[in-house]
């Protein structure tokens, strides 16, 4: 694996997050903060943690930033911050340029101003909350396409010791069992004779109207 | 579907994501917050929303939050406001309380307050967001257990025209292909001859170290 | 007499009240607060008074508040310092923790992290205060239970001389004599024939109604 | 019983409190508060209650204050606004004038101005506060004299069953038992036979040393 | 003369002359702030005057900004409010959009945003006070390249009666004389007989080095 | 060229413009602001720069303020500041004394204290910028009199190519043609027969009616 | 007597004073202010009392502050507003125009404008308390001149009796007793025959240096 | 003359005027401010000048001020801290305790306090500059009782050349002269042929609606 360098700007509770998780991965990261006791507290965890305003062109090129794969600005509720960081580091010619965005307007800016992936953190997790809270058993999900998602179900109490072929995904809602993960292993594409128990979670791919029918008449 | 009844403390960024996804969901949602300009922007998008002090249990009892299916603790910064909240909805008996925590040790107080989860949108999203970074062909992705993940990866130019024989990941590296999306449609459990075209995606389950070898080998 | 040792968070007039007191017991105390004034002011009376963020786990680890017999938060007006440093206690095995409440609600989320006894000093306080200025001879008194009350009644100049038969208050109210606190040393239950003189105080035991009229009838 | 008339200037935490409880013992009471909102909750529990600023005598003689029988000045931490509503409440010539001080100092203004009685909640309490955690089965205590307590002690597990002969305070330390708490009812003056049993409360009189050695021996 | 419809953002110093100036110049001009005093002093002097958030999008649609033939952008202090204003009013397809900015990063942000013109008032206005401070005669002047300038210059008394043959600059210095304002009025390309006097006001032509030649060894 | 000494009191944006424009004609500029950072930023920049409070006499003597040829009064937003530097730049003795001024009634008073020249700058940019947005080719002018003024036009694509007969400004408008600026270099007085192509740019001279007339019907 | 029109800017402790003396004196007096509370206490006291900012001339002009023949200015602790203010009503062409000076710099600021007296009432005060505290007797005095001053001393318990003749404070110090103010009356130009008593007091002119002599060799 | 020891508590324009001319007029001056940089303005002025809290009894003690002759409490705008000094002073036994109240309220209390005198200074200067303001020739006043004032009047033009017969005060008015200041000295008791001029000033007693006669048919 490639061990890229990550600079990250922002180490909110955002930032602090994605910087762990690429240390965790393998990679360099520095971190930039305007507050001290922030960096402080990072700085065992980063390969670099500097106190440091990114909105100055020239502290960032002292730090040799220009020359890193990527940067993160995660910066908190400062939108005028986040704005002059991301031109300064457009402009300085970093590779890949990730910005969080407060709203759709500050998006917009950063989008015009050539940042190469802008992130909603907060309104994603919303969403991704939103769709366990109104389906109990669901653990996790990737919306494949616009009709088209694979889920992870718990198994509920009830249906413990059911075949694959009793509940039928298929035949009965037209969306197939992926993966069965059980406190023994995963069985990858499960035949018809496997059986599920409490607390084993199924993957299931198929339209989203499949899976509503399957979880509201056979999990829920 | 049953239609649920869901409460939403704090309408700000992840408050109103979630609020309004619920919606979309097709549940009923009660959104309170302290600032009338943010509760009067939401107003359009939830069944109801109201200023209101959520501490004050008088209050949510006036609003009938006792009856509520569920009620989701998403208060921004304020740590006091949200573990007051916290313990006026238990002691109301509503069903699940969800509560967004700050910190590990906001999260503890909340737990032992009875909160039935708690979230760390931040934190999380900030995990997921450094798994993209890290891998650049990868679109989102589920941990199925601590070794198995299903992945969504993107097709580069280089692939294109590749069978599934020709790239034939189970038997180069272990892992299987789940599905292409195409822009013709979703080819479930794809065949031997299905081929791959730029901007596909293809949905892949293994092990992480299998799929690591796979994307840093063949798509990477 | 064993002596205990107790760490004081907050060292305002609570905390550093109940910190001096315990000095003056014969046990050792730590006091901890944010503010390096305060905790200067104190070091000249504590065992040991340090500045120090009680909310902070390691910083409470490093001043071995884990094997103390009791402790104390004291923290004035700061709901969420107290909430957050009262699970840090209880996270850390402190054998008895005591705390402060501002309001009713705040008393709730104590009781529910696991504080073993919490305190309104000034609710309880404004209640002694208020029986003292409505009986203007009432010195003090114990609630023994609901019904039962002993008081200290300071015994008025027109009473200067009689006895303790001529005063007669078990047969004529129903409440008895405990003692009699005079200059010259304290008489306990003292005979018929003792005498009151002026600034003489007479601790009583009886019924609320009993002890109301004796009061109002022979001392008010 | 006379129905007296009382001012309580200040209604915060020790304000309120001593506002009430006149209220429940028969009296009448005015709140006066600069804050509306403390204002409105009180105004349910109180005769009246009023938003003034009690420092302007134009402001108190409107309302009549000098007629009351009693003022108290239970300012939260206003020093100023203290010390200016003591003199004007003694120049108006109310009868008797209590106040809560905040400090020694400020104690001696106020008696200097002519206050007639000073309290000291918060050091009061603390007082007490550690006297309870000092001694765990001490429930509530009365100082007769400089020599002589009152103490109420909760009857531990172990002496379960014993007679007062048995447990013999008088003889073997001095001190003598004025009255028994069971949840039977209260026996006063207990005779040698009498049994004490779990959850019981015992009311002791002697000296400190002769109760200290008591409990510490025999409750403890 | 086509009359043109501006609205102008922010009526601060620099808005509200340009505001009026517009306005003076026999255009249409909608003044819009965030301040409800500044609109209604300016409200006398223009079109129409509104207080509203220009970072709105609604609000700038609801104004029918979008109609208008050019915006600016003249906000005070406040970087981020101009920089999404700027946004929104792009967005909204404004024939032409001008902005002020507080810095050269400033600057750089509103280009990339798409704004057509972006103005630096203070430092341009420095760089004309700085050069009528260095050549005390110079009222005014205009960089018409590189090298080449116009300069008004105020005729000193010691030079009051030469003719243009006597200064002779074209000759000495190569400078050319375009126009002598005099109380009697303007004479555009004057021969060589026409007299200077005191106060008259000479319009030059030619070189920096010329003018600053012909400047300090005639005029200065 | 006579090397002047200027003292420039406030480093803001005007400020700092006209001390760098100063110090780019030849001249040595003592530059003085209240704020460290902003001294430290401009001190690469000018002769010297210190952080002093210019309301103070005996500050800017031990400068020797006294003996500069001018002083500029460039202080942002503080009124006081700015009057009360003026008074003791007089008092000193200074030869001119130039300040900006925030508004008529500030310029009112600095004038009356002697201040030798007030110069408003956000007012006059404010005029300069709303002549360039009315006249879309309008560069920059000199206003020579009331009635006169010279113009710079950029020649738009229409007129590519035409004579300065065929235009015949004076002619049909009464106004001259100064000069021409081409990428050539300048022609000054440009004969009947000189072409002018896009891009060039045209310095005219004429009455407001004329040029407003030519502008018009041949350039807009 | 005529009867004078005064307007007071500022209504805190001096211009308050200063408008209930003038009022005593029986002129009438505008008093203006900006805080509402102020001039509504004041209104009872004044001819009118109006919120208003004084630094508006449209305000000052529609208040008719013209035609006044004095202003005064006694703004607290706003040199600013003191300053604006004064310029406004020398524009005005109020006839007198006197001002509360905060500082030496203020005061010069206030004379170049124009204002008619400037006063420093607590440096006055300051140097009258001074004297007054120097010589316990000394009631109050003029300086007539840099060496004449007239006092007013008391006499002190230890004269009681003695004539002017015994004291003679001409013949032994060169200076005369003006006048004697005693309970039955004042004797002007005392003859050597009246006697003083305590309590009693003389007036005297002298030179300093013959009253302090006659001050402590006599009275002190 | 006796050097006294002075201590000055607050040394803005008050206390900074008292403790200067305190020192002038031979005495020691200790000079207390809380404000570091007030005290080092005044320490060239003062025999001692410290930064210290007055209100803390130990740090008053550790200076020494209990020996001090006198103590004035000086302080600016903060009742609190004026009156916990007054009674600190008073604590420590200093022989003279003066002090500045800021209201009628404040004086009380400082009185009740046992403060030996209270001073207005912004008062007592309103009154007299109004007395000023009312008689435009008087340049000062001693009210000697409630009815008789020594008055000091510059001789107005129209004057010029009159004899003190002439003028008459005595037989026309009943009050008479007691000096006249002029240029070449001061006249006490001035015969009847002295003559007074423009710029003389004259002192007169008499009674105040003597001296209004005087003042207003005579010189006003």
């Amino acid at each position: 694996m490639k061990r890229n360098q990550y600079v990250v700007v922002g180490l909110g509770r955002f930032g602090s997050s994605i910087s762990k998780e690429l240390m965790k991965l393998g990679h360099e990261v520095l971190g930039i903060d305007l507050d001290e006791e922030v960096v402080n507290d990072m700085s065992a965890f980063l390969t670099h943690a500097v106190v440091a305003d990114a909105t100055d062109e020239d502290v960032l090129k002292s730090l040799g930033v220009r020359n890193f794969d990527c940067a993160v600005i995660a910066i908190g509720d400062d939108i005028q911050s986040s704005i002059l960081t991301a031109i300064v580091l457009k402009e300085l010619g970093v590779g890949q340029v990730v910005a969080k965005a407060l709203s759709e307007l500050h998006g917009k800016v950063l989008t015009k101003l050539g940042v190469d992936r802008v992130v909603y953190p907060e309104r994603d997790m919303g969403i991704r909350v939103a769709h366990q809270l109104a389906t109990p058993n669901l653990l996790d999900y990737i919306e494949i396409s616009k009709d088209y998602t694979i889920v992870e179900l718990s198994v509920p109490k009830r249906l413990c010791g059911f075949t694959i072929k009793e509940l039928d995904p298929r035949a009965k809602f037209g969306c197939s069992v992926v993966a069965i993960n059980k406190d023994s292993g995963i069985i990858i594409a499960p035949s018809a004779n496997d059986v599920v128990n409490e607390k084993d979670v199924m993957v299931i791919i198929g339209t989203n109207a499949q899976i509503d029918e399957f979880e509201s008449e056979v999990i829920g």
